[in-house]
């Protein structure tokens, strides 16, 4: 058997619940088999495996740590154990890994050595709030953060708004979470009164919401999302 | 309780193996509980809740079919069980409702009456490809199904190419799964040697297979993907 680099998603929220409630149990099996991981946060993904597997050897294992402080030279060895002939996983501190946070590069390398990658199913806040927004999923982009400074973001908000009446694309977008508030804010400042703005707040945790208004309803609204891991997009009516 | 509707994934493949191996256990306990859906395909519907859940009282159900020739009009109908306080279910031909399918159609009527809506992990060919990829997970883009006529494709591919150089997003799309093979070969005629291109193919199925080199190594390589299910991405080197 040629080794496998295997991408374990793990839970988005920190609600109560067990793993099994957002994963197949396959991924539980398949995570009993590993023991070489490339994490994103060793004490988050130690608390996973303890999580999902009570009795998971921890000690037996080797764990390299890949985030935006891991230098680009020290990722060739981290797939050393595939090399030995051992499966190995990648876990990231959120959902799925690999979108939208550096386990990607890791990936990357196992395709340049010609490595079996196995993704499995998960939680994505992405796709899960593509899925309940009603947008067209037939053609959408996620654009992660969008930019800090004012004209940079107001003029990339103009270009999402093109791409929404030109090419009927759903428009995905994140902010640092306690920023959300000012963020709708904005919108409902910026974007025409008939725009579509969903907004997906707390996906799979026990404040799960998911409500999609035109920007004139958001305009009379009360929300509060502060510090709530929430996923915006926005679409025409 | 107000009543839901949630959307519930069904497997992507037609491998053997019991829908638990591609959910999570919690998506069946809320199946069992349904009884009022709205499904792409009556007949593929009807297969999954009898797989996972043999006994499920299918006889004691509503089912609304909702495809390409459902008639708009008729949309309105579909959930006139949550107006009585029953919660429904979402159900497509593949993987996620909503996304790349019709059932978007209802979640967009669910939201504009104000219902909670409810997406449910599940397997996502395009979420699990990207992951596996190695591709930038930070942006990217779904375009569907590239445009039939030459010209339009050629001009669609050459602003997918801007997409990628001048703002680093993934672009994803599909093919009819007997053309796989022909489009391959002609993004291999169009496109520039050290672009990367990553073809994942059966995703979850027996014969997955996710591989991404520069186009250069496609021009040499042999494949076929003749009628399997695949998607494609490109990204820069």
């Amino acid at each position: 058997m040629s080794p496998r680099l295997i991408l374990f998603p793990v839970p988005l929220s920190q609600a109560p619940g067990s793993p099994a409630d957002v994963m197949p149990a396959r991924n539980i099996e398949l995570l009993s088999e590993v023991r070489h991981f490339v994490v994103e946060n060793l004490r988050s993904a130690r608390r996973f495996l303890r999580s999902a597997i009570p009795d998971f050897p921890i000690d037996d294992c080797t764990f390299s740590e890949l985030n935006r402080h891991t230098r680009p030279e020290d990722i060739a060895a981290m797939l050393e154990p595939m090399s030995r002939g051992f499966d190995m996983g990648v876990i990231s501190e959120a959902g799925c890994p690999a979108v939208a946070d550096p386990g990607a590069d890791v990936v990357a390398l196992a395709q340049r050595k010609g490595y079996e990658v196995v993704p499995l199913v998960g939680p994505s806040s992405i796709l899960m709030a593509l899925m309940a927004s009603g947008f067209n999923g037939q053609s959408f982009a996620f654009a992660g953060y969008l930019p800090v400074d004012d004209a940079a973001r107001a003029s990339r908000l103009k270009e999402m708004q093109r791409r929404i009446i030109r090419e009927g694309q759903t428009q995905i977008f994140i902010e640092t979470p306690y920023r959300n508030n000012r963020l709708i804010a904005s919108l409902c400042e910026t974007l025409p009164s008939d725009m579509l703005l969903c907004v997906a707040s707390d996906i799979t945790g026990p404040d799960q919401s998911i409500v999609t208004l035109p920007i004139a309803r958001w305009r009379g609204r009360k929300y509060n999302y502060d510090k709530i891991p929430t996923i915006f997009l926005l679409h025409k009516n």
